[in-house]
């Protein structure tokens, strides 16, 4: 396939939705970034690479870090995690706070900020320091030793960032919130701010359509079976309320993140990510979303 | 690869859960049922046939029924449905009338019985007898002629369904449902007690995995998108509050009922069912559970 | 107290009010109803009446009707009740099912929908007719042997009441109806369809003010200890999801129907209520409301 | 009536009811408390004084405080508070952060943790030191300049309050606390901690039993109006998940604390308070509330 020659195609299949949707104002930071920005990029486990529009300019990654920082827990404690949070999806945003008092602090999935708390606390317990290995991590990945948090986008997290608080304080009154709360929460709104280009995203996310062996460094980061079951979990969670919807109209593992961007996964073939600020009603970028299904009616690159 | 072979060190595979779990007893009808048997089935679109225990003996289909009323209402009146019924997974089973509360009956998914209901008032709407046009679907796909509802399960269902009354006259209070209240009841009461093998359920549901053409008739059930969108709902929502773990751990659009089978398809290759009447306590049956996840481990079909 | 005069005063106050909130349409026959229509009538327990407005047209006395009908089921079965039913306010309407489905199908308290139908079944398990008995217990309270079922009313209950269907089958799937469902809904919309006039109905709960005793007939209804606990169900629970700003605001056991009437006592001394078809968001009459508040801000009888 | 008489026939009545129930043990410094202390003092509007048992041994007075706290808010600023809380039974306590969550942030009334922070953010707002305020004010109330916050209970609800800073975060993050949520927090921590005796609260309380004026200093502490209303609400929120309950068995405003007290109002007569700590599942004392029920029984003095 003619990946840069399909690229073009989405895009301009895409370009139609660009005014749509609204740029996520709750934390101001965000709310600084041109709406009308819009890139694509595709990397192949073969190492090949396409791009096009924005696609070589960071953007804050947002939500689409609890794919990697869930990789990074899953590679030090293994199967662990699960004793600690779920694999199902939450049904809807609306039950998040009910769903942990019904389970008894356990969050449903990795994906859902309570689960990505969780997560960041597993992280945070077993290093000195969790927040630069998230970031060597992440390096590591893009093969880019000045890829960075945007200690902005940090301080505004940090700032407007009183749900969550109230999320890990919740969770921490159930006690699977094991180190400190104000730690935990730190690692999280520094690992939602980290700055990323649709390239660098895709590259870095390489590994898990490569059953979980990073195809430019050819370290192992995850087991194939963990590797699927982290698409797995982007399938049926990774989409926020919309995670049926995006299943059942692009049909690919997906994550998504306010701050526009969407990372999918063609599992053995390769990774896209598409970046737009402006959000449908349910976080998702609309114009990124469009992309995503444009791609997989072009293609035929679907899971199902 | 020898399917046969397969299939049979799968079902060994298995065999040491078959003690397991507990046999639906909601239901005098499905209670009477011997807890022991064990059958699988795997059908390609290709038309090869495998099967091995007890793949020959018809059972309950229960909800695994609620696919081909799916496929039956998308045929008959293509998207429509959706204005009626999401596409989101349920978040858990104590949702399911908060739920359609707080979103005014409209069911969160065709896979829950509130959102079944909805499509069978559907069915019901449009047809003179859709009691016997399902049955007659039903026994198109599958060649045989003798196919039948087991009205001893039907009445046992109606006898004990007050829940399914309640959700059924709540989905009515909304005007979500359009019919007669006691009709849907009835259809939906008769395709739950469709009684069917392993193998017979296989080869129905063939066309799933053929992109909407039936293998053996040649004829088309779907098309295309319609065919991967039932299968994205099946791998989000097919397997009740379970539908996250059985992504995690099989990866395949899968949909069981509480008689004990449990049906996958492998997009482009084949359709497999399994069955047993133990039950875990999420309603799946442990050893065809087992089986599914021994079928993958082996053949490495999974979609992620 | 001259309480013909202050009745006056009372509806003077309340007057202006009269064109605010929304008549019931649910039921369309009690949208038929004229909106303007007000009335007001007190009965002592020494026998003192006062009445004005359109105190003597009878209207339909709805979810009144369940202090009534608990009374006769605490007369017949003491406390056995509180097994099936609780005594906690139910917080707000939408918990109902929310609750009900915690709490196995024990309603929260007699006057929610769920409690009166549980009690509803009390009482038909009891009686050969259970109708024809709660009709002859209204018409000894009244004095009145033409009071009547509004059967047009009843009627109208029957056909629009999908919802109060959904309840039922809902609490039978939990066991906690026994006898048919049809037959303690057809009591139940029966009760509500009861036709009376604000002085019917005061005179008809002047028991309540006189420590069970029916200061008329002298016929003890319930022992002191019953009386004060239906009082204390009023004052928690009587007003929909407004007890708690009916007792801050009025401060006196009190129970509304959709029908635009409110009925309140004074504890040892008197029987009150108001009737006005308009509504306020909360389900009370508006009008109703504002004269139980004058009165209250007149007379200084509050229990608080 | 001869008080001390009454007073030691509840108390006899009670002693049975000592050994039953369990010490809360959430907070460390209150699981310290000798499980046999029980006390019952009674304070009327004349000035009489009735004492039994541990009457004078100061406990922690925990969620009492949230009346004073209360009465102290709405004499600072009227009826404004009621824009940012409600005046509803809350239902259970299952839903405290269901319900915050559905009614954005607005807790549903003053009783429930929720209110009583917002309560305090109101009272930290206008004031230069409200937890000195507050000591003050109770001081006044009690005639004894030697109350005061016992630091220990103090600083152990710090410790282990996950839960209330969860509250907190959750409340500020729809904006309905205004001040820095660890200054809310701590006045809130503190006020839990005030020790008093059985007699002094019921001193301090004694101006909710004569419309809003101190008996000993003539001081008015609220009008009329405002203090019915706190009795209203003591009435239908004022025991946690029990409220409905002791309304119907008590039948006089009431709250309760986790430290064991319970203070009741008898309007226009007497304010009573019992303490022992050991308590039944809703978290009220069950030597206190068998003291409450026996003294309605023998004086007779309820609402109802």
């Amino acid at each position: 396939m003619n990946w840069s020659q399909l690229l073009n195609q989405v895009y301009a299949d895409a370009i139609p939705t660009l005014g749509r949707g609204e740029v996520a104002t709750y934390i101001p930071a965000l709310a600084e970034v041109p709406a009308n920005r819009f890139g694509i990029a595709l990397v192949t486990v073969e190492g090949d690479l396409a791009a096009v529009g924005h696609a070589h300019e960071p953007f804050s990654i947002q939500s689409i870090s609890k794919v990697f920082s869930l990789a990074m827990a899953l590679r030090d404690g293994g199967d662990a995690l699960w004793q600690r949070c779920g694999r199902e999806p939450s049904g809807n945003s609306f039950n998040s706070l009910v769903q942990l008092e019904r389970e008894h602090g356990i969050p449903r999935n990795p994906f859902i900020n309570a689960g990505a708390l969780v997560v960041a606390d597993l992280l945070a317990k077993r290093r000195i320091n969790a927040r630069a290995d998230l970031l060597k991590f992440m390096r590591n990945r893009v093969g880019n030793e000045r890829l960075y948090y945007d200690e902005r986008v940090a301080a505004s997290e940090a700032a407007t960032g009183a749900r969550n608080r109230a999320l890990a304080w919740f969770i921490k009154s159930f006690g699977n919130i094991e180190g400190k709360v104000d730690e935990v929460l730190d690692l999280y709104f520094h690992q939602c701010a980290l700055a990323m280009s649709c390239v660098e995203l895709a590259r870095a996310a390489c590994f898990l359509a490569n059953e979980g062996i990073d195809p430019f460094t050819q370290e192992r980061v995850l087991n194939p079976l963990q590797t699927r079951r982290i698409n797995a979990l982007m399938l049926t969670c990774g989409t926020y309320d919309a995670a049926g919807e995006v299943a059942f109209q692009v049909g690919l593992p997906a994550k998504s993140g306010v701050g526009g961007g969407i990372l999918a996964i063609v599992p053995r073939k390769l990774a896209i990510v598409a970046w737009s600020p402006r959000l449908d009603p349910q976080g998702n970028s609309v114009a990124s979303l469009a992309a995503m299904r444009s791609f997989v009616e072009r293609s035929g690159l679907t899971v199902f």
